[in-house]
């Protein structure tokens, strides 16, 4: 049983906030930061949440994230812009993006934002569900250290590189929110699985010479299995060319690990596309999404992607959220 | 053995065009279809090339696709065209967008056409590659008749909805072309099955109560199974999101079937983004694509993407491509 102590979101933004400050962050890097850990625990994403606060205040204290960054903007074509994170955190270089893609989408039509010498930006969705809030058409990219293998091959080309999509519904919240990695499990888990000594199940990793293990230790040394097979490594790839690729980032093969002090920031990127609906649909947008989540929603049992976050964040602006003690803990000690 | 007969590629698109236009296909909508074919013939995707012709001659007679149909374009945004099919065929409305979806691109960074009333497009990544071909990054989605249910559920919502992306190289082919469906398997596949009355592996389709089965017909009443599981929901609503919704097409749920020749045009939707890759990555694209494929290359039985229909491609440019007697008979008897 964890102990777990039950805080509110504006609790959690408070302490996730001045820790990052303690470490060394600017307040005006912290506060976009601390927000998303907040929202990130109200999805229920707590290991993307505040778990991850004493490693981004770890990372400040030894360079891996520049606390102190200030990102810079370009809009080099009308429908295209680009923020340099200059080593600084993906958070307030996707703010200061979005503060100019939202109202570029809404003009253009569509419109794209690119983000190189970035960090990891937690949980995707977060930032296409703010596109959605916005009325647009949010689509997302963000690549990782490479783990995943091309077909027929052995060792890791790209990351486990997520895609989401958002989509506006009626009452300001996302009628369906996509953000899926391309590989068959998180490789947290199976970093997890290592650390209690556990095996994992076939299919989730493959050893370094591409078979399947049910050996933690030896996926780790090995690749993260792609979901669907060649058609994992084809979203993968995806990602790789938008977020890297296009953003002018570091690829998976050359960037340092996200987890660990060693290696200097990882420079990833991320590629956000932002669209109007009500453009190219001529006002049936909303129709057509309302009569595809009723189809789904008709049938018992099944549920749309989005829903389970949706159901716990409505939850959290009530009752709080059931935050880990030992993980508060240590935010506790970093603010002394 | 099936009996096949060499044709060269203009031999391929001369015939395709004849057989069009004698089952009533006007001159300028036979000639992009014809050229897809002969393209699609040598690229060795032989299910959607030379097979297609007498089934689209059939579906112009039933009036399921208006042959004579003039597609109609317009520029709602700066960065966004639309184009109405009009119940004709995919190609040349895609055709008709594309001339000014490219120079649209390079002059905003990334542009957007969406079209509607649309018909089944043949192979995807033939549009995305004449992107990549103009030096422009493409993604492309089209949606069709619902056949994989909901996480959850059973009863279809969505298509096997495939997406593509075709990333330009330095010599004027892709240097990575993916084009890759929501489903484990091509559903044609299934049918091929059936009709020979074989069975198909667990993992293909499942029954109408939503569990595997290896019996064709029962597949087929039920529905097919998404690659990956819930990630494979995930790519096929993504799809439906941008060729449907983004559209102002039919969803996939509302779409009379591709094959056969009841229920009148399908009225689907196609959505392409094209990306000036120059715009956003200050230049280092062709450099970020040349290191992830040479990381690919590298390793000993590895494959990108795309690399098989191109060794195909050069091949048939050289010495033609053997096509099925039987289908040659079939289109040889509608030239009367």
């Amino acid at each position: 049983m964890v102990e777990t102590r039950t805080l509110t979101l504006d609790e959690i933004e408070d302490l996730s906030f001045r820790a990052l400050v303690a470490a060394g962050t600017s307040d005006e890097n912290a506060r976009p930061l601390a927000v998303a850990t907040a929202a990130t625990e109200a999805d229920g994403v707590a290991s993307h949440g505040m778990a991850y606060i004493p490693i981004y205040c770890e990372h400040v204290q030894c360079g891996k994230v520049d606390g102190q960054a200030r990102p810079k903007l370009w809009n080099p074509r009308p429908g295209v812009l680009t923020v340099d994170a200059r080593t600084g955190f993906a958070h307030p270089a996707i703010d200061l993006g979005f503060d100019t893609l939202i109202p570029t989408a809404y003009e253009q039509g569509i419109a794209a934002l690119a983000i190189k010498n970035s960090y990891n930006c937690g949980v995707l969705g977060y930032h296409t569900y703010r596109l959605a809030q916005e009325g647009l058409v949010g689509l997302g990219f963000t690549n990782a250290p490479a783990s995943i293998a091309p077909s027929g091959g052995a060792k890791p080309v790209v990351g486990t590189n997520p895609f989401s999509l958002a989509v506006p519904g009626p009452d300001g919240e996302p009628a369906i929110l996509i953000d899926q990695s391309a590989s068959t499990i998180a490789k947290s888990e199976v970093m997890k699985h290592a650390r209690e000594g556990k095996p994992i199940p076939e299919g989730w990793a493959l050893d370094p010479d591409g078979a399947p293990t049910t050996d933690p230790e030896v996926g780790l040394k090995g690749s993260m299995a792609p979901s669907g097979g060649y058609k994992g490594v084809g979203v993968a790839i995806l990602t790789e060319v938008m977020a890297a690729a296009l953003s002018g980032a570091t690829l998976g093969i050359d960037a340092s690990p996200f987890a660990g002090t060693a290696g200097g920031p990882p420079k990833t990127g991320q590629f956000f596309i932002a669209i109007d609906p009500d453009a190219s649909s001529g006002g049936d947008f909303a129709a057509r999404i309302s009569g595809l989540t009723a189809a789904i929603q008709a049938q018992e049992g099944a549920h749309l992607p989005g829903d389970g976050r949706g159901a716990k964040r409505r939850q959290a602006r009530e009752a709080g959220v059931a935050v880990n003690v030992a993980t508060l803990e240590r935010i506790e000690a970093i603010l002394g």
